[in-house]
């Protein structure tokens, strides 16, 4: 058995984040975020994981035709000035004091992006930044689209909440793109201490390997996978996740807790078959007549919970984490070059949809 | 909304046994296999599952070298009769029985396959018999073999078992074919009734489909998906897993509840990300001085348990399920052909081991 791999400490938060309301300014939402952000510095924060849409309310719980009310909830990004969101007025502020705290961020948002040509596409994102380099080192755009385009209409009569992502968002077109975190753990081996080094012997030593995933995205053992083929050690993850799913039965308590059981299970299973640890963060509690589950958690490698919240408001979770604990499922389990068998999952991309086998006679 | 599907009932059972020691002679096994099968009729049951390598005792515990030896565990099958084992009688009384009370089998055996050339390979195997039809429907060589060619060096002290079913087996070369089990439930549409119509409407209406894993497969996403993708609902699966799980943590108490921790989750996350029934059955209990967990396990296709063994040994669990219940998730949260963005999971199949992103600097 290899001896036990270096502790590979990082100490993060969870940004559990209350409702945002529709009639909330920006103002008094960048200030709750700022508070978040201040706390999980003050307990030895290297990164704070703020939730999906963490700038306004979601929503597309709404059908919104008017353009101009419509833009109001995107952020401006373009092929000319990628991160303009670390620039806005109306965000900057976060930006600012993560650099001045040395503190990374994961910040979920809606953006509205001109390409070259002038098309405009609109995403709904994430970014990694980070405050030591007081630069975006990652973006993520949410490819697993939930809801429907239109609305559906309720036939339940309890008032059934919409989810139009699908009519807001296009699908992300940047895939499951894992990068490394700059310097957020001590003594990571750099590029010039691989030289000549067999890349199998560096695994797991570098800076530490981070997967971005929204919401819906964790239901989906794709996108963990993809990730956990990049070595990741760490998935962020936030989301606003409806509490009253009337495709369930039952009661809506009953209902929530359907919703928070399957929310677990899906970040639960990809941690421990991808070896990784998650940190998953809600916009959680009564948002605009919308009820959010809460729940955010972090796993660890084991599936295994580290923490969770307790509130359904603004909520600081922090934790410290190691993460070389990824390596013993990484090397044994799920060391995927000894056990995977990818010439029998043609299917998984050959065929998007279902295809059942013929009827029998 | 569609309209709630009509109901789709199948008494089935989940034949758990006990160990099977090296000394146990094989009468004496299907004696226990044959109470268990009368057992699971008496009670209604369409349909028994046994656990993986159900004839034997879990031999890939050993290093076994003696061919004679080694022989007695397989049941030997060829291009020229693949389905030996019915008419072996070493096993036919099993199959015999399973005719007369007209009830479908799934049960695992190692099987060694000489080819066309004459060229002899040994599987994990599994098949699935149908009573009504006398007759072997599919087969299922395990793909996702665990542990190691050869025995690891104990550096523990406790005596840890060898785990050597990559020395012992060749992967699976028959892939991830779901079937159709025939007449397993009532009213199902035939081939006929198929005429002119879109196949999306039969979703769901035809005999039931059907996909066999083997133990360690059911951690692996990739292989559920392969299923789920072609409307299975119903995944049946038999495992003997270690309870003594020496790279965890702690006694062997808390190893052996980790051991079920992990079961439990994969087959659950499975069964909820596929929207389908599972059906886990073990060889449990200590086998030969090597102790399996139990937990034989229903899921239903929300992740929720619909039944669990309670002892480690020979035990019948008869339940009634509803297929139907699979349509909701199929048709809502897992839409595949809605939600999957398949061309960013070229990953999966591109690649089979990890690669981690480049070193910083």
């Amino acid at each position: 058995m290899a001896t036990k791999p270096a502790p590979r400490l990082l100490t993060l938060a969870a940004a559990q984040m209350g409702p945002n309301q529709l009639a909330d300014t920006r103002e008094s939402i960048l200030t709750r975020m700022l508070t978040l952000l201040n706390t999980a510095a003050s307990q030895g924060a290297k990164l704070v994981v703020f939730p999906e849409l963490a700038l306004t309310t979601f929503f597309p719980r709404w059908q919104i035709d008017d353009p101009v009310k419509k833009a109001e909830f995107f952020e401006p990004e373009s092929h000319d000035d990628p991160h303009a969101i670390t620039k806005s007025p109306r965000v900057k502020v976060l930006f600012d004091r993560a650099t001045e705290l040395g503190v990374d961020l994961y910040l979920g948002y809606a953006e509205r992006w001109t390409d070259k040509q002038g098309q405009v596409t609109d995403y709904n994102a994430t970014l990694y930044y980070s405050g030591k380099e007081a630069r975006v080192v990652s973006k993520y755009r949410k490819v697993h689209l939930p809801g429907t385009k239109e609305p559906i209409e309720d036939q339940t009569g309890r008032g059934v909440e919409q989810q139009l992502e699908k009519r807001y968002f296009t699908p992300g077109d940047l895939g499951f793109q894992a990068f490394r975190a700059p310097g957020l753990v001590d003594g990571a081996l750099t590029a010039s201490d691989a030289a000549g080094k067999d890349p199998k012997e560096l695994e797991g030593k570098g800076d530490p390997i981070v997967g971005m995933v929204i919401c819906n995205d964790r239901r989906w053992a794709e996108a963990w996978r993809c990730y956990g083929l990049q070595g990741a050690e760490l998935i962020l993850d936030g989301y606003n996740t409806t509490a009253y799913a009337p495709q369930y039965d039952g009661t809506r308590e009953e209902q929530e807790a359907e919703a928070l059981f399957h929310h677990r299970l899906s970040c639960q299973s990809g941690s421990y078959t991808n070896a990784c640890f998650s940190v998953n963060v809600a916009k959680c509690g009564i948002e605009d007549g919308g009820s959010l589950i809460a729940g955010s958690i972090i796993y660890d490698p084991d599936g295994h919970v580290v923490a969770e919240s307790k509130t359904k408001e603004d909520e600081c979770i922090v934790v410290t984490v190691d993460l070389a604990k990824c390596r013993r499922g990484k090397e044994r389990v799920f060391a995927f070059e000894k056990h995977r068998r990818t010439e029998h999952y043609q299917r998984l991309i050959e065929q998007k949809g279902v295809v059942e086998p013929p009827l029998l006679g």
